[in-house]
Order: structure tokens, then C-alpha cells, then sequence
């Protein structure tokens, strides 16, 4: 399959959704399997029925390599990946594994994301220097979403400092310097002061924000840290729709948590 | 295996070979093959090779897990750790793979590291904050290595920011305060004063020392900054060791590379 660039992919797929929403897929083994009773490959089941019910809901998919990689489940990610891009081509997939590392390995870990995966984008972390991401870069077209100010409760300790010009800030505005539109920056809204600053630092960049469904933080807040076009969101939430039912309803009530948080986020053109 | 706390391993570890040499297994596949022609599982048995020339001179392993997962190897990690346990019991494998998450992602990675991989350290970048380093801690007598200065070019970019008070040096005064016995940095060779810089601000804290072999560090620097009790220094090469020699002669030239490497880094005591 000839892909797009990946900016041009993300604004297709705002496009065609209509809305911010990604569905982060971060299949626990256990609650899986109670889920997927008698199954060979609960995961990839699981994931598959979880994808089949939110396509038309979402700009994006951010399937998390820990909950596969925990398991010994990477062939069901790469068939899951495989699975997207064969059943709803032109909808991204964010592989997030916040990786980071420098020369020869971030080569490798490139191609982990990029040929063995085939995702769209990548999660990394940045805390090694521009040099670290450059391979990632060298993918032509591929995106790489810079970890920025996470949602997590003791993230500031380093994200945050030091205060007067604050890590998180200088990583957004490098990133906006650098962009080739490639690049995206991960925010969690969990701390909207902090994702209105980064919008502010990194201009008209994506946004991948974490952090609206079980960790509590608020969709309108977000929507209101939305791109000069009316886009470049990339709201994501993984529990609160994957798990939003029970063993029998999980399908469904899955798509009914994706479609109240779709309405939530919607582009304000569309609404 | 009753295996004891990682700081006595590595104490224990540090007596046994009287020297401070870590080789790093980096199997690139292309030059695996190579040096495997013919071999079902190439990357394994170069791996077990090169640990048989070196295991009476090493104080631990460190497997890149990027080389293996780039080319779909987690099997043959799992059994090289697996075979370091067995043949060469005590001797520690510090899993490098510069994990850095929060909450439900971040136990599902020290799942991996520690469960799956069985490994006795694993590597952490410590830019979510410590909230994202406990699910490692919590597996009672694992270690946790934390990327404070990295060898790589453009490093300072974020490590050495603000010029003041930089980055690396608040990581290594609060894990010297937060160290329970489990904790390393990780603090390249290739910039020496800055690894004089974190002994001092870490105290006794062990440190995990690449950047010695292909990159050029310079292994006296690197000694200088032992603990006060004249160890805690993990001092790891992986190219210019296991690709010292051509197809022929891989494993001799490995035994050869980090014999000379060994004698530059024996812990002075036994010199």
C-alpha cells in the first residue's frame, strides 16, 4: 500500500471522522480473556471486536506495546496492525512505546515501529536530544509523536522544570522548529493549563492527548487547545471505552463510550 | 532460583571478576548471520557464543532488546537470559530497554522486564517522573537503572538544561536520596566530566557506564569515578567486543576485545 505522508493522513482522517477521538487498545490479559472465554488468540479477538465497533468513530488507533509485549503477544499486534490497515485503510495507527534510545539502536527500534509493525507513527521520548530521533525521521513520511507533559500525578517533577522555561516547553518549541510534518507532541489533559501552554509554544502541531477517560480529564478543555484550523487533536482514551462493559456486553457498550466521547470531542466544523 | 537483592548481586558480581566489564549484546541480525551461516536461530547461538568467551570476565550482561525485537527474536532473548542464569549463575543481565511510563502501562513494562525477560535490572528513562519507576521498584530486589547522561552527541540538549542546576544532576541527587539498594544511573564515558559530576552528586550509587568501546570513551576517566569503596562501576561495551573479529574468528577476537577491555577496567583492589 502507497501511505500517504503522515500529516496528510491525520487531516484525511479528521476529515473523514469528523472528530478527535482515538481509541487506545490496552488489551490486559486478564480482563481479556474473562472477555474472550476459549479463545486461542483472546488479545487479537479482543482488539479486533474492539476496532470493529469504534472505525467510524475514530481519527486514529494507539494500540500500547507493553500490554502486548507483557504477554508474549507481539504476533497479535502485528496482526492487529495488519488487521486496521487491511480493514479501514487511511485510519493511523499510533504505535505507543515511548521509546528512546540513540544511533544504532534507535535504528532498531525504528524499524521495530516502522517495518515490523508497520504503525503510521510512534510514541518517543526525547529526553536523549534530537539526534536520538532523527531515525525515526528517516522513515520518509512516518510521524513520531514527541513525549511533552504527560497525565501522570508526578510528572512535573522533570517536565515542569525548571519553572521559569520548563522542559516541556522547550520541547515544544523545538518540535514546532523541526517539524516536517512529521511530528506530533504527547500532552495529557490532565494538566490543561499545561496543554494550552503547549499549544500556545508549538503553534499549529498535533496534539496526541491522553487522559479524558479514566484518568479524569476534561474534553471541552481540550477541544479548546485545537489546532488554527479547527483540528490537530488527537484525543485518546483506552479503559474507559475498552473495558466500559461487562464480559457479555463488552462490544457494545465499548462503542457507546467511544460515541459519547466522540460527541465530546467532535470538530467544532462538523458539530 | 532464590536470587539475592541486586545490590548484593552486583557486590558479589564485582568480587567474583575483579573488574568492572559489562558486555553489551547487540545483536545486529545482517552481521549475526554472517557469523551463524546456516543456524536456525542465528541470533541465540552467536549471543551464547560470545557469553561462553567472556562470562569469566564480565561482571554482567546487558542485552539491547531493540536488536531482538527489531527482527522478531523475543524468544531467543528469553532463552539467552535464560541461559546466562543457568550456566553462569550470579552473574547479572541489566536488560536495556529505556522504558519509561506511568501507571497501568508502566507495571505491564516491568511485567515484561522482570517476569517475561527474568532479567535482574532493567533501564528506565526516568523523564515521567518517579511516580513511573515504582511499578519496577515493586518487584522486591530487581534493580532499576536510571538514563541520567547519555553518551550520544546531542545529549545535553535537554539533560544539560537549565546550565545551572542541569537535568542529569537533579536525577542523580534524588535517586542517591531514593536508592533502597535497587537503583544505577546511566552515564555515558563519552562526556568525563560530567560522569565526575554525577559520583559526585549520587554518592556510592553504582553506575552503568557505556560509550567505552565504539564511542570512544576513555576507560581511566571511567575508573576514576569508582564508588568510595572502589566498585560500583558497571562498565559496558557491545560492538567493539562482539564484532571485534570477522566470520571466522568472532569468538576469539570477543574473548580478545574484552580481555583488553577487562584489564583497563579491573576494579583496583585486585590491579
Amino acid at each position: 500500500m502507497v501511505r500517504s505522508h503522515f500529516r496528510e493522513q491525520m487531516e484525511s482522517s479528521w476529515e473523514r471522522s469528523g472528530g478527535f477521538l482515538c481509541v487506545g487498545l490496552d488489551p490486559d490479559l486478564e480482563r481479556v480473556r474473562e472477555r474472550m472465554p476459549g479463545r486461542e488468540r483472546p488479545i487479537l479477538d479482543f482488539c479486533r471486536a474492539i476496532v470493529d465497533v469504534t472505525a467510524d468513530l475514530v481519527c486514529a488507533y494507539k494500540p500500547q506495546i507493553a500490554f502486548f509485549s507483557a504477554c508474549r503477544a507481539e504476533r497479535d499486534l502485528e496482526a492487529l496492525i495488519a488487521y486496521i490497515h487491511a480493514s479501514y485503510p487511511g485510519v493511523p495507527v499510533i504505535l505507543d512505546a515511548k521509546r528512546g534510545d540513540m544511533g544504532s539502536t534507535a535504528e532498531q527500534y525504528a524499524r521495530e515501529a516502522f517495518e515490523r509493525y508497520d504503525a503510521d507513527c510512534v510514541t518517543v521520548n526525547p529526553y536523549l536530544g534530537w539526534e536520538s530521533i532523527a531515525p525515526y525521521r528517516s522513515y520518509g513520511g512516518r510521524g513520531v509523536a514527541l513525549v511533552c507533559r504527560t497525565s501522570n500525578p508526578d510528572s512535573g517533577w522533570l517536565q515542569e522544570f525548571p519553572r521559569e522555561d520548563p522542559m516541556y516547553l522547550r520541547i515544544a518549541r523545538a518540535a514546532a522548529e523541526r517539524d516536517e510534518g512529521d511530528l506530533m507532541l504527547v500532552v495529557g489533559a490532565t494538566y490543561p493549563n499545561q496543554l494550552a501552554a503547549v499549544r500556545e509554544a508549538a503553534g499549529d502541531l498535533p496534539l496526541l492527548v491522553p487522559g479524558v477517560g479514566a484518568q479524569g480529564g476534561d474534553p471541552a478543555a481540550v477541544r479548546r487547545c485545537a489546532a488554527s484550523n479547527g483540528r490537530g487533536l488527537v484525543v485518546s482514551a483506552s479503559r474507559s471505552i475498552i473495558y466500559a462493559g461487562g464480559v457479555a456486553d463488552f462490544a457494545e457498550a465499548a462503542r457507546a463510550s467511544a460515541r459519547r466521547l466522540y460527541e465530546k470531542v467532535r470538530i467544532p466544523a462538523h458539530a
